[in-house]
């Protein structure tokens, strides 16, 4: 069960993340309470920094894709320790000029950018705007002449690659809102469209397979795709691009049976195959960005609970209620995303129970997770769900009027709050 | 497309909401957008209400199931037309209070309540809160005993009726997080213990059967299942329940395939079998309550977008990307639950596309809809998605950190705001 690296069981018998007392910050704070590890957080980013600047071209390095956990704390974390930050909305822009990250280090990413948001990245001077299509790249084209700037830009693009089952040139992976497929012929066509555009600079392209990528297949897949692709787009037009974003994916273990995947060595199996590629067709080896944001905060967090009562069905499950649910963690509701939980009391005791965790929610799909391994519960015990960094505060809802927890870090020992408690008036605050 | 009642096209060729121009609407506040029909929602409050009054005996009445759309203007808006107002959160009744909804006429639901929730509502002298389980009848027991107060309660039963299969009795459907089963004798010891605790005023029972209820029958068996059960505990303890809710679930049309429910007609057809029940058992007709939500606010309710862009996968789909998506309207994401849409620019025109409905946030899973009819889509259209009125205002997150819409009420041709726009500045103010 205590697969995140830094959780320990302490000499009470209570679940420690990176040595601090679970049940000791649940009092302090109240619940449920988001906890995040600043120390592995911050290690994960020097790693993927540091892999990326050894194994790829200079200059190449990775962005952190805010939308797994954006807040002001972290996108100053990632700045601080050498990454760029990916934003894919005005609001995640917002928080990351608000942290102190330059324009010059964001990428401005999403499928419907709105002529704000446009005006907004580039009055920002982002470094670079992924265009989503043709349409888009002509709206940009048009709003950075109306400023008097040329945007640098990345066209994405989508290969047509299933990470999962490894199929190459799959039109129905190329069938998503998404970036303009290469198998169809659309990418070249919007490239030639894109480099006839007076505002706009064309560094390269941006693609992104998929999510919860284990091995470096699926990356050297994509990038015999993208090198292939760049190599048509130079032979029909002369242009050869200088950047090319290879799009996040890296996988978390959410369960102790998934493996952890060697994140740095994947790198650098994607940067041999990146090098042979070039060589292959003679082709200039460009600045490469990566976006990593699960692979940084997923596994460095947790979440914890306070036990509100715990009731058996005779011939059926065992309820166990907590003062959270689909509002802090929507991923059993959308995807039935299964987390490990711990009572964090009785972290050393067997796990020798199976329940459900039920939410606090008037709706009955509002569970945190069935057949979930456990201590025996108990009302008031604290209970933690692992594995809670990525896509849980970044999607909490106020659904029933339910206050968003605050988010605490901890660092060398010491904690801080980095979100705090939404209150009772803070939900009804736009009610006019 | 046009099912619901109050959409119009004008002479414009515009999609009319209560008479109201949809297209000026979206320019006057931007988007996207929430628009809801008060005329409706006070004709549908004003229906059931009557209804109950009519039908059921004396002191009988609906309470809104403000979860569906819980604002201060839809509480007050509730208590103005005679309904009392159903919470299930220290929020939602926090909500209905600065509303100014007298304690009296709230019923304080839900699976989890905490003890600060409570006490909370014992304080604001709710009228009824609905327990649990054993153990939460305890802890009000024992909360109400502080606060010098014996608090009526009304205990929540399952009845093991599945609405859909009228599979009664089946143990299938009480292995759910809420309420105390009957077949499993479970109900009945409650029900003891309730009468025993000195704090506890038994006002009766409660029971909630499900959703998307389209006829009688499921609520006249929940009746049969009910009675059988007060029958069985009076002929055990002597107690008789003078109040009982038989919970929400009226259906609401999503498509026009669907047909609208005649609620007034069930309700009298509910009633006929309480009496017939009560005949049957020499059982005094005990109060009735319901709990209308999502048939009250769903369809008084629509969305409206701007597209952003229309692309088009040869072999594939054609996506029409809107500035919103699954952050105001996570229905898709979460039920697979279908919505119709209409440009609201040529809403008088035929519907002979069929497009994906692609939200703004960076997944691949934010749709709002597939395979959706809908008039030759454009750039900057106006596009309503229908039947909004409930679970999407109320489930709407800041996922990507996108700003939740507001909500416009038209009533009587004029229309105001009640929730106003969140700005990016209150996206990131709980950051530290």
């Amino acid at each position: 069960m205590l697969h995140q690296s830094d959780l320990t069981v302490n000499a009470a018998g209570h679940l420690a993340l990176d040595g601090a007392d679970t049940v000791a910050l649940a009092k302090k704070y109240g619940t449920p309470l988001y906890l995040l590890d600043e120390d592995m957080v911050r290690a994960r980013m020097k790693l993927y920094v540091t892999a990326m600047a050894e194994a790829f071209p200079a200059g190449s390095r990775p962005y952190y894709a805010s939308k797994a956990l954006c807040c002001k704390a972290l996108c100053a974390m990632a700045h601080e320790e050498g990454m760029g930050v990916d934003v894919v909305s005005a609001g995640e822009l917002y928080t990351a000029l608000a942290a102190g990250v330059p324009g010059a280090d964001i990428c401005f990413h999403g499928n419907a950018k709105t002529p704000e948001d446009i005006r907004y990245a580039i009055a920002s001077g982002v470094g670079l705007i992924a265009a989503d299509g043709q349409e888009e790249l002509e709206r940009i084209d048009r709003l950075a002449g109306e400023a008097g700037v040329r945007q640098q830009v990345l066209l994405r693009v989508t290969p047509g690659i299933d990470p999962h089952t490894f199929a190459a040139v799959n039109t129905g992976v190329v069938d998503v809102k998404f970036g303009v497929p290469i198998p169809t012929g659309q990418a070249l066509a919007v490239t030639k469209a894109a480099l006839a555009l007076r505002n706009i600079d064309l560094a390269g392209f941006h693609c992104h397979i998929g999510s919860q990528i284990f091995d470096a297949d699926p990356f050297r897949l994509e990038v015999d795709a993208m090198l292939s692709f760049m190599d048509a787009v130079r032979q029909e037009t002369g242009y050869t691009a200088r950047a090319l974003d290879l799009g996040g994916g890296f996988a978390v273990p959410y369960e102790e049976t998934e493996p952890a995947p060697d994140c740095a060595g994947m790198i650098r199996q994607v940067a041999a195959r990146l090098y042979e590629q070039c060589e292959k067709y003679a082709y200039p080896a460009p600045v490469i960005s990566m976006e990593p944001g699960r692979g940084i905060v997923a596994a460095a967090g947790i979440t914890l609970y306070t036990v509100q009562n715990v009731k058996s069905v005779p011939g059926g499950s065992t309820f166990v209620a907590v003062d959270g649910g689909m509002t802090d963690n929507p991923r059993y509701a959308l995807y039935s995303a299964r987390h490990s939980a711990v009572i964090a009391d009785r972290a050393g005791q067997a796990q020798d129970c199976r329940v459900t965790i039920a939410g606090r929610c008037c709706e009955s799909g509002d569970l945190i997770g069935e057949n979930v391994a456990l201590q025996q519960p108990r009302t008031g015990d604290t209970l933690a769900v692992l594995v809670t960094g990525a896509y849980n505060y970044s999607m909490a809802s106020n659904y029933n009027r339910v206050p968003r927890p605050p988010v605490a870090a901890l660092r060398g020992g010491a904690d801080r709050l980095i979100v705090r408690r939404e209150t009772l008036a803070d939900v009804a605050a736009l009610d006019l």
